[in-house]
């Protein structure tokens, strides 16, 4: 439907996990890089919208399906492709693809505008999406009720300089980094991730401890990472014997 | 002197900081993929020189020159020569040019071969180390001397599933993170590493808390990694106002 990116990805040794898989937020920071990559190539990086719109792309939410987490080494195809938008969403897909085509992994993100001054959630300008040939709907697509967690054991982390990133915010990956670590190294080792739904909801502001709540029934767990009172992030994983 | 090899790198979103320059963690990490991507461009990957040597590539001390770190979305040359090797150690040097040609930053890197049975050094083996065409040399080149910290302020970490790679041990870029971070955001937004030397003495084990010991005298700072009583990484760095 929309126009198409693609890239080839090596997964380095830095970016592998003690089960020889890449690191899951890793991928989600890839999937983000090449969807920016994309919009410079159409003309429409950052610095542009920025400068011409005074807006932000900020990513709300994702879906991700695992069939098997590209391994530590292994040469893949990442492609993306903006699938449609409305008055204020824009949804797109990111692909991954082993070396004889079979579909690893797939990505479906939600991305909003944000006025840069304001901070808040701004209109889909038609001439700025026009480049991409998505297909503008009237529905919103939404992700999961995510119900607040009751019975949640709270790890409490401290927000790292190296978690910012250049707008110095929280990057996006280090969310799933906390949901993550509060799980067991032995479940770690003998189970994986087939679905995640992953929801950004507040920003982290640096200075802030942050807790990563965790509720675990069966293969489901349930996180949310909270601040100052606020709930940051949500997240639902269906888990998988390796 | 040896046998050089060059990659072409462009600074990453999610591996840029807060002042829009590559995470300094993170270009240790690239230098030594291109290491081991440069070993298997000579038939020695690691796979390799484990299932015929028994062996595993260490690096044990890094002294890092800075003239300016690269940029968000900058695109680099990083070269990689293997320069001279004496019994038990192999000496390597890095630089990071701009477009224009002009050296960014210098790393020259020491590495030793560990037998992965003992955990002990091992001897450099001639037809192990002949295809990178290095020098022999007789002497020892050492790095400077550490001294205990005697008036260190003590943070503690605890080590993050994440932080493990593929071996299950902690990676060697998370070692200068949290020496980094133990320093006052204001500092860092100020002031840039100009020189720095790490040494790494001990694997941390996952599990572990870890203290991240500082020492600031002006623009040196003086850092140690400890955990259950040992030093696990020592490092000295010098800083100059952006």
């Amino acid at each position: 439907m929309g126009k198409k990116f693609k890239t080839r990805y090596q997964i380095p040794f830095y970016e592998s996990d003690a089960n020889h898989n890449v690191k899951l937020p890793h991928i989600l920071s890839v999937a983000l890089q090449i969807a920016s990559d994309q919009s410079v190539s159409l003309g429409l990086g950052d610095e542009r919208i920025f400068k011409d719109y005074n807006l932000v792309w900020v990513v709300s939410e994702h879906e991700v399906i695992i069939d098997r987490l590209p391994r530590f080494n292994e040469i893949v195809e990442i492609e993306t492709e903006p699938i449609s938008y409305n008055r204020y969403f824009c949804y797109r897909e990111f692909r991954i693809y082993d070396q004889n085509g079979e579909k690893l992994v797939d990505i479906f993100s939600t991305f909003v505008l944000m006025d840069y001054d304001t901070r808040r959630v701004h209109d889909v300008p038609e001439d700025l999406v026009a480049p991409y040939e998505s297909e503008k709907i009237r529905k919103i697509l939404r992700g999961p009720k995510y119900k607040a967690l009751e019975k949640a054991t709270d790890t409490l982390y401290h927000v790292r300089y190296f978690d910012l990133d250049i707008n110095g915010h929280v990057n996006n990956s280090r969310y799933l980094e906390w949901m993550y670590d509060v799980l067991d190294f032995n479940f770690l080792k003998a189970y994986t991730p087939k679905k995640i739904n992953l929801k950004y909801v507040k920003e982290v502001q640096y200075g802030s401890d942050i807790e990563s709540r965790l509720e675990q029934d069966g293969l489901i767990t349930k996180h949310e990472i909270t601040s100052n009172g606020y709930v940051n992030a949500q997240a639902i994983t269906q888990w998988e014997k390796i």
